[in-house]
């Protein structure tokens, strides 16, 4: 199946990082032997759009071993781990499609080649695989059954399409179980936000000005992981609510054109994009740091950043200095990429143990019920979610409260009162 | 109006109260100008059984000045202000019938004057008023249009009416609004909890095992504070999902019958009955303190308290001793009913500002709307919610972003990728 | 010894009270066993002007235990608890010249007493009692063998008096002692300014501009519960190295000048005078809350809030709200005597365990030693700060590790390198 | 000087580096100002044992831009980042003799070169070069003026050579500096204690039991750091003092017998030896990963280890698993070697910039004042240390309050009280 030469110390490289990144998810092992047990999966054919680093691999490999064919490639130009990718093309059976690297053609040319696989089912993250199976793809579109969607962007986008009616095949949120947007999306990028900045800058954070544009559940995690390294976090919200919460948590909240006066760090997390444009990049500080945390690089103009611009330079690994025309130098992190992939590991394993649990359970799922399911975005049902969290508390050793039956009884009555 | 001798010194200090708390109040000054502009309220007759304190005569006055009449009760027998209801009933022309400690008879005895009232709008805290209404007085429930209900505990009880279709009205609730749950619960009872725990023991909270049963929007709220205190906080859960959720947030998480050994502190937040039961007030440490942050009194079991001791006393006020026959001696904040109103001054003034300004807005929105709307538990409409909560920034004279043309297109837009 | 008339109630009030601190003061009941054993003070006359409150009094009764004689009074007009300084006064054996709420005049009434009971030994906080000893009353002078002194603002003032030749006596900083300042000033203040203030006010603490003036022991304990609480905190210092501390630990710093500027709350805690003045009180925001946590009344200061005030009024107990000539209403809580004590009930129990532990263990000290001190500030010795620690985490069922001999060898020896 | 070929693109990005460092230390710029003004290095030989990497490196420039010739080595086998020595050593005038992943044979050769270059000044990092200069090459003690010791450990270990008379010249600690030792240890080894661990794992800090041994400066920044990451902190001391102040900043302390159990990371920090021995190791969980961020590499005893396993191999890039014959495996980060700085970047750019700072103004200082100087260790005076931190203010462009005359007058005075 392998189509490139790998030198083998990658590949040793690769096959030692997805060892240690399976030994560290058990609830995706428990998912494993579910779908061996069931073989719902089996002959089954998985197209897969997933940032390729060893905890994608593992679930790859999940799927595999219960008996599906696998075709994968990254959802993100710049997100791949070349090792891990060798790893799986030339020892595990599973055709990858992932470069480290990548131009944009490139990356479009390797989610063709996913596409040509003919996929039963679809794994997609920012829902670009699937958007090219609805428009310069649709030859491939009706034999795909149903597929996941990792991400808010993603499920955003598709939302979008299915209510102009023009999904085609029923799709799960996978971002929508609280398994995986309370967990991945705040603690995931919470940390990994900061492996990626930390090893990108060697700069404090203590003590630092630190904008978090968005206060979602990404946003949220990274201005609390902010505050957990010493920061002075200010968050920006275009929702009030979201912006009242922010601030009763004890962040400063106000609009960008204030916030980026000072700031020594802008990380955004919206999901929306030109957060950071030219009358930001105006006001912001001699040396600023920015990053984006979002799914897709548009969060901070890029074309504003370089139309302001004299010249840019490599300053450090993933962080290109701009040379502003008024003089200022500003930083910016993995070329605008989610900084915790392009310039770090992405999220810890034990994150993607949960949210990779819950995209296997959801391929399941699909196979079993995709005949029934409109062509829409649907919820994992809540048992998965529940499923998973099980699980999860299992590995740690945890048990928790359970009701008695007289407290059942009370939660269901409305007779007792004061 | 006033039925009751009070001094004219406990009058003069209810008034202070009032006085100080309207004028932290922006958000509902702004709906008091909405309302008096709309007319929507003139005339109505309401009935209230609320925590009768500063804050919600603040709500009562807000009414009366829009043209309601008022009839105004305490949703529980210890968490009446005395002086603020003197002032009411004495000088603010709504009928007050809330006193400081009644026994549960004097209880019932005033939410019957407010239903003797015949009211039109109900607003109630723990659904007692409203399941009267439909039980022992049902002779006035067809003059009823409608209800708000404050609180998690009474939403459960309503559901529970309305799926054995027992409910006869709408009702809004008020705690599903972001602006209420989010703040109230969380902010509000995280901070009010040790106001009334503090005043009452003067124990150091810093270093203590402190134990929080339940990582709901209340439970995290005191869990969170307890940490900001110092504490090495224990959350015990029977939700997987919510005992993952505490767990990365940084706390222990296990069973009752492991936290509560060696627990300094125990403080309920459940919804559910006999949370603490004979099975665990056997192992827990001597001097244990012992509270409840949930509407009734019945999370940490009394009968089972009484029945395991040989005597009780008053160790400082709002504090009960219990001499255990097993030779400990734990104690028991404000007789097991809301610590925070019972032994507190209830939640912060600026977190009533916004729960009691969605109170006026549903009793409005009933008002205007009672007549399509199905006798259900209804959610109150996301734009009443957007209101308070832009009124709330201004009140903290915050600005945040809006969106750009461009950007609201962008997000309405399925076809940009990466 | 009674010399007043109080009510049975009051004292058995103050009885409960005491009885609640010392079942809570294991360290102190250590040291008790500790002086009945050795027998040093029996027969001692010791002077003390110390807060009267439930855990001063159970300081008292163990030096009363111990053999002395006990002559008390309050450091601070405003911080007697006067239940308690009933049952000492009248149930204890133990003459009390504490009384609430007092004049100048009358506090310096009470201190003159506990003078004429010419006493060998003095416990002093703040150092008036000391500094009445040198000036208006020398013919005292020479019975007195030592004294100790409890807070940084006494220290300083005995200090400067050695510096000058005109201490007579050798004085033990109490305050020097680990023991004490880690722990009393940080934590100790740090929850009970929050006491204080939540009790006076019924604000919220979470998302306000809190600002701490000083980043000493106190004023970060603080500002680290402020924190912890929610608030928005800044700092202000006149130290830079404790202003880039505070910075490092996620604070704004500012001068005075700015921070007092939107201020919700502005607490003090310097040992300094004027801390708030004119130039600050013309710019503070309306309804901005003032309270000192420091040792004088000083800190913010009375006459200039006075002379910038129209009128005055009290807004709720302890909260004086003062009508400034601006327009603007800004309040100070317990007339800017130590919130913690005056509006709240004082440090928590178990840190003035270990406060009071090293006072009693101070005076054994004195007693055994006075003759061979000069008459300067003596640190306590390094033993006796480890003794009560060890017998704090006695109390706290806790053990620790011990260095093994190989690691104690390792540890004196300097030539294992890499 | 250039005694090594090095590959240009090393060198470019040592280049690089030092650059990007350079531009963030502006307090070293404040210091280069100061030194090339005054002339007290001009000529000086100056030999540097501390780990090279680039912040090092512009402490390297800054002394030679004053005029002082360098010769340079780093002070642990594993801590030189190979790109700035080869920047160093070829272009920047500075003879480097680092290099990364020495022997130990290898590493006392470079600290030999160091000394045949005969300094007049030392700086070093643990103090083995001053060891060396005291027993293996006596013949160039006498040249030597005086040194810098930078760390905890080596002031140790010179304070035991003072004692014993060994020492024979005066040495300054800088670690004693305020502005060293509260920042650089607190929040420098804080941060990039966690810029290794998870740069080497990829694993999740959440909710995992994370045991930090030792509660001195580096102990309490890696625990305040590894609770800003969500973890749940146990720490263990051997000084009671320390111990009770762990436990009311609300980490749970025990003996490190009972902490391994279930440990999911241990951190040692204590600057002593076999802090993880053979009795741990026994109890500690599968997939523990463990790590060291004191000085010296023998604070987990590696002897212990190897003894216990089976086998050994590479599990990550500076992650080695050790097999034990018990069945578990457990894994080791960076050979037990400072993880900050050989499997992360070393201290954040800033923190350097004010420790070195100290550096250069000791060896300053030294150079003005050696002749006065006893053969002892020196704390650094404190005008330094404030110098340091009004510079590092200003570079935050933070303003501070200053005392007003009448304030300045009140606190040396002792005549006015309450």
């Amino acid at each position: 199946m392998m189509m490139t030469e790998y030198e083998p110390e990658e590949i040793a490289r690769g096959e030692a990082r997805l060892r240690w990144a399976r030994e560290r998810m058990p609830v995706l092992a428990a998912v494993r032997e579910r779908l061996k047990k069931s073989g719902a999966l089996k002959g089954a054919k998985i197209g897969m759009a997933l940032h390729t680093e060893a905890k994608t691999g593992v679930l790859a490999l999940t799927l595999r071993e219960a008996g599906a064919d696998i075709s994968l490639t990254s959802c993100n130009p710049l997100s791949t781990d070349p090792c891990v990718a060798a790893a799986l093309d030339a020892k595990c059976d599973i055709a990858c499609h992932a470069k480290k690297g990548q131009t944009n053609q490139e990356y479009y040319k390797s989610l063709n080649k996913v596409i040509d696989f003919s996929p039963d089912y679809v794994i997609d993250d920012g829902a670009d695989l699937i958007f090219m199976l609805h428009t310069k793809r649709k030859e491939k579109l009706s034999k795909v059954k149903g597929a996941n969607e990792e991400t808010t962007t993603g499920i955003v986008r598709l939302k979008a399409m299915a209510a102009e009616g023009a999904l085609k095949f029923p799709v799960i949120s996978i971002n929508g179980a609280d398994m995986k947007h309370l967990f991945d999306n705040r603690y995931g990028t919470g940390q990994s936000t900061f492996d990626g900045i930390m090893s990108s800058t060697n700069l404090l954070i203590a003590g630092r000005k630190f904008v978090v544009a968005g206060y979602g559940w990404c946003g949220r995690g990274i201005a609390m992981r902010a505050r957990g390294m010493g920061a002075r976090v200010v968050v920006t919200e275009i929702d009030p609510v979201k912006a009242v919460e922010a601030r009763l948590d004890g962040f400063d909240i106000m609009q960008m054109a204030d916030a980026a006066k000072g700031a020594d760090f802008i990380v955004t997390a919206t999901g929306c994009k030109d957060v950071i444009r030219k009358e930001h990049l105006k006001i912001i500080n001699d040396k600023c740091v920015m990053a984006n945390a979002g799914h897709f690089d548009n969060e901070i103009s890029k074309p504003d950043l370089e139309a302001m611009s004299k010249s840019t330079r490599t300053a450090r690994e993933n962080t290109t200095e701009y040379s502003l025309k008024n003089g200022k130098k500003v930083y910016l992190l993995a070329d605008g990429r989610l900084v915790n992939l392009a310039a770090g590991q992405g999220h810890p394993v034990e994150i993607m143990d949960m949210s990779f649990a819950l995209q296997a359970l959801g391929v399941e799922y699909l196979a079993k019920n995709y005949e029934e399911m409109d062509a829409k975005v649907h919820e994992i049902p809540k048992e998965l979610d529940t499923w998973v969290a099980r699980a999860a508390l299992k590995s740690m050793e945890v048990e928790i409260d359970r009701l008695t039956k007289e407290q059942e009884k009370y939660l269901n009555e409305w007779r007792e009162g004061t």
